[in-house]
């Protein structure tokens, strides 16, 4: 018989949870393995509001399991570590993403591309090895694995820092391996959300000129003056869209919604890379002549791994970027999820967990 | 007033051009420009018969210019070259493929990539820069600016080889622009036609494992025991399509009609490359959740530049690639473009241009 998620495991732990596809979350008693020989517990102070966090409690994708936990966007203070970890003290800043296991030992592990091992864990709604299932980052403590645990720089803020866990590495990753950084090239960041608007600040940090692209006229000015983006597309605009045809050589499309590839990949030149890592969840059309004639790819990606993860939070520390965030209290996260739904945000809500999640 | 195709230029020539969407081809007198300074005079020996042809003949594409010479797998020798020509001798065996001008100052230009030139020439169908239509291959002999004439090796046959000229550089091009040359890598050729066979080739001479994705079981014999390739996939047999999945590196897809891009994207790996050579005229239905969780990306490549094609002739003509070729009459064109139509040809037709096109 199948213990109850309070008696699973030794540690008691508080967060907030999903019971069903209303998505409503409200206060969870739950339970977190011993800290074992390679892993840390961690504390956590702030977690991001990610919009995988809202499919999920709501059930968009069809594989959620109830209760749900969301947050894989957490920062925290490791508070004990096991015997096997060398990479982490107690006492020290950490950082837990999108996973907390996979198998180590196949191909992609063996990369440092544990996101794409076939066994990786995520860090909420998934199995954890001894058939559990796991809870996320809207509570009060954790235990992971060294190898999915990060350190988190000294200099970044701790909750506006946060959010790079997700939406920074899911845009930072695909702009190295598709070989998207080379100073003076012209980004495009197609949609301006919590992951555009990092895009946005990662793409300067490069050396590039970078546009936003956006049905969303009223976000020029802060794209521009806050963001520092170098121009603004209106996306709805013919004439505007006409005139920036072939001027682009990247773009990062973070629009998750079904929309159409053909007007973005004409803003491209020649050998120009078109990065999709939103998840519309139907087919897009993909028109073939452009893509021919001109060269150019429509590519995919998906997070980041360990390593890159790392390298990710040091470039962003080194560079002072960090995302925009409206702090919250965990009693506000319904009220957050419902505005996030209607991305009435600026531009990732970060729980303050420490200070708002009690007992 | 505009002068008769015979009277446009001092040179006569006679070629065979469809006057109409029927696609009928017959005898047509017309004119070449005098052998300028930087121009090589042809007389064209082989023409290969390239699908491409015949969706120009038919007005498939909807932009053909009535009457048309078809042809830009051209192979002959060299019988008059210009003061400024230096690469080329008269009496040489020289190349023609699909291109004939392009501005020689764009970025494209200057990297050798012509065929991307905003202002490239196709061989035919296309305006010269006096404002006259030009006419390809399927013709006695042509008139051609050196940068766009290529040395054709020794060793290779040149009613074979003539099909290298589009077929040989439409896919060795993607092969080496995205990186799908890696010794032991596992590459699938979709569609065993003009461009497939010659893909099998290339991917064996790179040293890949090579398996052929066709819809026509019958063609799995010639595929593995006449081109070489490891191994013969039959895309419409779900349980084995089923035991590829996750199984290749690369994918060439030389298939021109519309079809799924779905059941090719789960062939590969992690980190697989499809790249797409023909040209559907609808767009195809692109699923992004395996592009994004595989870091798969789908891209495209037409032709190659004059350099690259230069090293692609020199590159077969090392590893004796040639296409499997029919050895046609001029007089048998009408026939073998029906046959094309039905995909009834193993692998290429090629025109025996100077045994059988007479005045």
């Amino acid at each position: 018989m199948s213990k109850s998620p309070e008696e699973e495991h030794p540690q008691k732990a508080l967060g907030w949870a999903a019971r069903d596809n209303s998505g409503t979350l409200s206060p969870f008693h739950f339970s977190r393995r011993e800290n074992g020989d390679d892993d840390v517990t961690i504390k956590i102070l702030y977690c991001g509001v990610c919009h995988s966090d809202l499919h999920t409690v709501r059930n968009d994708w069809g594989f959620t399991r109830y209760p749900v936990v969301p947050g894989h966007e957490i920062v925290g203070v490791a508070t004990k570590v096991g015997n096997n970890v060398t990479k982490f003290k107690a006492g020290g800043r950490v950082g837990v993403g999108v996973m907390v296991g996979s198998c180590k030992t196949c191909e992609c592990c063996q990369q440092d591309l544990e996101n794409y091992c076939p066994r990786v864990i995520f860090t909420y709604n998934s199995h954890n090895p001894d058939g559990t299932i796991n809870y996320g980052g809207y509570s009060d403590m954790i235990v992971v694995d060294q190898r999915y645990v990060v350190r988190f720089p000294d200099n970044l803020p701790m909750d506006a820092g946060a959010p790079l866990l997700c939406a920074g590495i899911t845009v930072y990753s695909p702009m190295k391996y598709y070989g998207m950084t080379e100073a003076g090239k012209h980004l495009g960041v197609a949609g301006l959300g919590g992951l555009g608007h990092v895009a946005v600040k990662i793409g300067k940090a490069f050396g590039l000129k970078v546009t936003v692209i956006s049905s969303s006229p009223s976000k020029e000015s802060e794209a521009i003056n806050r963001l520092g983006a170098d121009s603004f597309l209106v996306s709805s605009d013919p004439s505007k869209m006409k005139s920036a045809i072939g001027t682009m050589d990247y773009i990062i499309d973070t629009v998750s919604a079904v929309h159409p590839l053909l007007p973005l990949l004409t803003l491209l030149k020649v050998n120009g890379k078109l990065v999709t890592v939103g998840l519309p969840n139907k087919p897009l059309e993909l028109p073939i002549f452009p893509l021919v004639l001109g060269r150019k790819l429509v590519g995919g990606s998906d997070v980041g791994g360990m390593k890159e993860t790392q390298e990710m939070l040091d470039f962003c520390a080194k560079h002072n970027i960090s995302a925009d965030i409206e702090l919250i209290r965990i009693d506000d996260i319904n009220t957050a999820m419902e505005r996030l739904a209607k991305s009435d945000v600026r531009y990732r809500f970060v729980i303050d967990v420490a200070n708002s999640l009690s007992q």
